[in-house]
């Protein structure tokens, strides 16, 4: 190692690049009296709120990722592309999948969570679900493969083909039906001869009786106006009761044939979090105290997604990115608290509001008194995700790309890289 | 169909949406009395020059590919992703892979090639070539991956993980070799702990006596020396007899370890120009008549790197986009000149020249009285190709991206999509 390690030196090991991690090894990474590692499976750090739109084929993977060790480029900060086998906590290790093991004298958690299926890991296959890259482009490429295979007038899947549902209505489902709904009546306008993209059927299954649930019901109907008038049909209070290829199955016996299925209904947290065998909510998360550590270990902390955090109102904190930052900061002050002697004070998150995109021109907002819909709140929701966006990737090309989307509606990301009859499969 | 058949009405067919086949549809799309169809296995139009900076990072695959049906957008073109099975020249027919029927009265097939193992294609699953979105995103995980996984100390290729060797020393073997050394020395500076890329290793393997064949003797010796100030071994008068898992076997049983291992080589023509049962050269290339026929079917066109030309001195002319957009616009002419009755000219190329990047801020320029290398060189190489991708793009994103490139040294889309366990495999 390049680095000097002395009797003080502490051993950090932060596992997830994602905004926990990253924001708690930003927080750490000039304090000279640490050795950190963070582990990521991926090499990058990802904008997970834009995701939607390299999905949609609106940006490109690069323009929302970063690879991480770029980042700390010259910082004293070890990075591993590695998968986390086991969390070992009485013994202080982790370890690798390789079987590398990382001692560690303080550890965080944070690797996030994967789309669920509520124990039918079965529907994966035909509703493929949105956290990394790879889904995104896995659901792009599927996506412009139907218009070009109704094109070809693949038979007997024509009309399923131009068929969309997607399952959830939270912001992820809302933001992806939005965006389909734009590819199917701007971005792919005169670019077929024998299909018409605008008679594309996009279907929004919600369990619940409105759309984005923590919204207040005035605000929610607004969006679900929005998207009806984009051609989306919304359907609330209905459960999906199978999927199978090419085809949801809800209540009543009903069905949807639809050949894209997207899957926005439900997350889990990283089944690594079993290794610590502590406490997990439902959903998978770690119970954690109110200074994100479990109980009884002062030294292992547990962020973002992956972690079961009470806020005020005895609600647990919402998996969303200004959570995991402001943990992540949160608990590289407290080790540093912790190294000078001092007692970290409780985690305590600064609600700024929420916003969601409903569609091109419009997106809901909600921050304190600051309530609202519609362009306003779109150019609202615009610069806040630019200005986040272009502070980590110090670049302006994105603002760029973003000013020609918005205002032209061009989707110029539109590849497909794998050949047709590879798509058409599973 | 949405356009006006008529009888005077003459079906187009175009396999191929390279430079060749987009620049024959572009010069045909506003004739009122042709019925066009272009068919491309992909759904993008590839700017290829710049190809091995998608598979070095430097570039995304959205800055230099362009959705074909977009470049079309309301002109009375149909744009069709498939692969053309057979080409019944009798019949004057077109067959797809789902069987369904083309007929044709002019046919323009510029289905590009492949790169071509002489005959070994086991040799393509340890070196990967390059040609298509796909190959680069191969070859830039797999890249990117040996880094990774030599940090990781993986054993026990360390050594071989940080080896590279390119097989063949044309442009494309010399913009690989210079781009790995740059990635090595320059982009992943200061991003590692456990290993130092500038101790990596790069090999470029040529069979002849001298790197990039058709220039001088002294240009190409300029860089060589170039190459080899960067770091890279040049090995002349190599010849490779075998490839294995990391490992090439040069002649007197010599051999190298390496991980990666790239294939910049040799091309051959698309198989499917055996279907015409016509002569074809070494390569698998159709030998055209002087106006790009086929000898007897005066309706049906051969162009670009499919097509074997004689060009002044009596040597073929080089596989290389001018050549290709020649020949498509060449032909757009040609078809349009026989509706009106009259007798096309020869198709004559007029030769400006031709350029190689060695690496940032040198390349090699031969056209006419003008040669040199250098970085005089380089900016004429730079803005040629920002010029033309620019064109073809009509954005100024990529000029930023560039600008940030070259300037800065950055490569920011250094992403690895896939996991690094199947990276690891092949």
């Amino acid at each position: 190692m390049s680095r000097h390690e002395t009797e003080n030196t502490k051993r950090v090991v932060i596992i997830g690049g994602g905004f926990a991690g990253l924001n708690a090894a930003k927080a750490l990474q000039k304090h000279p009296h640490l050795s950190i590692t963070l582990v990521d499976k991926t090499n990058h750090h990802l904008f997970q709120p834009l995701l939607y739109q390299v999905a949609t084929a609106a940006l490109s993977p690069g323009d929302i990722a970063m690879p991480i060790r770029e980042i700390f480029r010259g910082q004293n900060i070890e990075v591993l592309m590695a998968t986390v086998e086991k969390i070992d906590k009485d013994d202080h290790k982790v370890i690798l999948d390789n079987q590398q093991v990382l001692p560690f004298d303080f550890l965080i958690i944070a690797p996030g969570a994967r789309h669920a299926y509520f124990g039918k890991d079965a529907w994966e296959t035909y509703a493929p679900g949105l956290k990394t890259l790879k889904d995104a482009l896995h659901i792009r490429e599927r996506v412009l493969a139907s218009f070009e295979l109704a094109e070809r007038k693949e038979q007997p899947f024509t009309e399923d083909l131009m068929s969309f549902v997607v399952i959830g209505g939270g912001p992820t489902g809302v933001e992806m039906a939005g965006a389909i709904a734009e590819i199917a009546h701007q971005s792919l306008k005169k670019n077929f001869k024998h299909i018409d993209p605008s008679h594309t059927k996009i279907y929004l299954i919600e369990g619940g009786k409105q759309l984005l649930a923590p919204y207040p019901e005035h605000l929610a109907k607004k969006a679900q106006k929005a998207l009806e008038k984009m051609g989306v049909t919304v359907m609330l209070n209905t459960r999906v009761t199978d999927i199978k290829e090419d085809e949801v199955f809800i209540s009543e016996g009903k069905s949807i044939k639809a050949h894209n299925i997207i899957w926005a209904a439900g997350n889990q947290a990283a089944p690594l979090l079993q290794s610590l065998q502590v406490p997990l909510d439902k959903q998978g998360r770690v119970l954690v105290q109110n200074d994100l550590t479990i109980a009884g270990y002062p030294h292992i902390f547990v962020l973002g997604d992956a972690s079961a955090c009470m806020g005020k109102n005895e609600n647990y904190l919402p998996a969303i990115a200004p959570v995991a930052t402001q943990q992540g900061r949160y608990v590289g002050k407290s080790i540093k608290n912790v190294l000078k002697g001092k007692t970290p004070k409780p985690f305590r998150y600064w609600d700024k509001g929420m916003m969601a995109a409903i569609g091109r021109y419009d997106a809901l907002v909600l921050s304190g008194p600051l309530q609202g819909s519609g362009f306003i709140a779109w150019i609202l929701w615009s610069f806040v995700h630019i200005y986040f966006l272009i502070g980590f990737r110090t670049k302006f090309i994105v603002f760029f790309q973003w000013a020609l989307y918005f205002f032209k509606g061009q989707r110029n990301i539109r590849l497909i890289l794998k050949p047709l009859e590879f798509l058409n499969k599973k």
